[in-house]
């Protein structure tokens, strides 16, 4: 758990605002493509070339500052997220907008590092209300390229880590806001809970495909809901090119704990 | 599993097009306030009238024909569904749009029907693409104001209930397009996974209280992920009035698989 300087007061014309105010974003691109051997995991071969470095390079398009990860563990991506965090606590960086993407493989409620599985609740937290005060009211998206098949060894043993609810103030003047952790957070899955996700990293695997897509024709004006919408509605309607999998069919979604509508094109003429 | 009329053909226009086209909807209101001795859960008085017969009402005022049901056991709420899918595979309804809300009690992966908890899972699979074909393409709503706590029993001996994905076909012209079965659903829940809801029948639970007055604020032109923004917005402010809850905090979420832009309102002047 990091500094917090929930004593910075929060106006309530932020708390109000029918959108986020995003002028800075920060969006980090982790790949993880070749895995420690215990894990038996395939490797992700062209994942960088054809689908991590185009995203980076669209939130970059799109005025985000985008940092490229490979093959990191779990105790890299921790350090690394902490790292964030304390340039936010330290005003090193001023961020409106953070944005994590994971591309690697996963199952029902984990990823994978390149040395272990990572719960992706865990993940989230890092960024909550009670341990990055410095994003408290400001969209955090979480994208990941994995599938979510249920393993046979997830499940009860490994459980759901509840952290306990402190309580996280928002000083307003006199009025003190008490804010959910779950708040602010967008979380945009490559399939469905329980399925398979397409991985054709010889040209981008679906999801990627149209997200790289839909990202480049985003309008200034366009809301990142109705982005991600016309990415479902793509995805959908992906046919594998494998005979095996001809008749298996993939549906991404997101979920949304988000307070205010979200533009994330910082982009004018 | 009922009758399959995937010969009708869609025109590729419904499939690419922008937005559901919703010219008639169908919202079903199941309201459980008293449940069966053996489940030892507490009677959500009030309920039935400050939380779902407003809500129905405010469904019934954009343009939706309503049902509102109270104390349902699961199979009355089968028995209801295959009446509902009956009609419209038989013609005699025709709705662009169903919404089912459920009030009610409820743990981590179920909610409460009258006599036993029914897999959230398990309600919504009743209307995929492979189990009513008359609503491929539609948007499916459901909104659950229920408990999300893991209970010591979910979990691991439940599992999940994976139906297997068989093929789904819309014909259009010679073209064939498979629709996976988790498109177009969209589902909304008072409070994030793992958490507790907020029950306060006696003047509404704070997520329905704003549910039912942002549908009411809601413009023709306004989008359904605005309007439940604005509800995850409210709810996260919200304050408990007794002393022993003040410092939890709800925050309502939705989780989308919806493959077009959404716009309820059906009223016009």
């Amino acid at each position: 758990m990091t500094s917090r300087s929930t004593s910075g007061s929060i106006s309530g014309s932020v708390l109000d605002a029918e959108r986020y105010i995003i002028r800075s974003g920060l969006a980090v691109v982790i790949n993880n493509s070749e895995f420690d051997g215990r894990l038996r995991l395939p490797d992700r071969p062209g994942s960088l070339e054809n689908e991590a470095e185009p995203l980076a390079e669209r939130f970059n398009g799109i005025g985000f500052k985008t940092i490229l990860l490979t093959d990191v563990t779990k105790e890299n991506m921790e350090n690394k997220f902490s790292e964030i965090k304390s340039n936010l606590a330290r005003k090193i960086e001023q961020i409106d907008c953070l944005i994590i993407i994971m591309l690697t493989h996963g199952n029902a409620d984990s990823v994978y590092a390149q040395d272990q599985a990572v719960q992706v609740d865990s993940i989230m937290s890092c960024f909550s209300a009670e341990n990055c005060a410095e994003l408290i009211l400001k969209p955090k998206i979480f994208i990941f390229q994995a599938s979510r098949q249920l393993s046979p060894n997830s499940g009860a043993g490994i459980g759901y880590e509840k952290v306990e609810q402190e309580e996280v103030r928002v000083s307003e003047g006199v009025e003190v806001v008490r804010i959910p952790n779950e708040a602010d957070f967008l979380a945009v899955y490559s399939t469905a809970l329980g399925e398979k996700s397409f991985n054709q990293t010889e040209r981008a695997s679906p999801f990627l495909k149209h997200l790289i897509d839909e990202l480049k024709n985003m309008g200034v004006d366009d809301d990142f809901y109705s982005v991600l919408t016309r990415v479902n509605c793509q995805v959908m309607q992906f046919e594998p090119s494998h005979d095996a999998t001809k008749d298996i069919r993939q549906m991404s979604c997101f979920v949304s704990h988000l307070t205010k509508d979200l533009y994330l094109n910082m982009t004018h003429d």
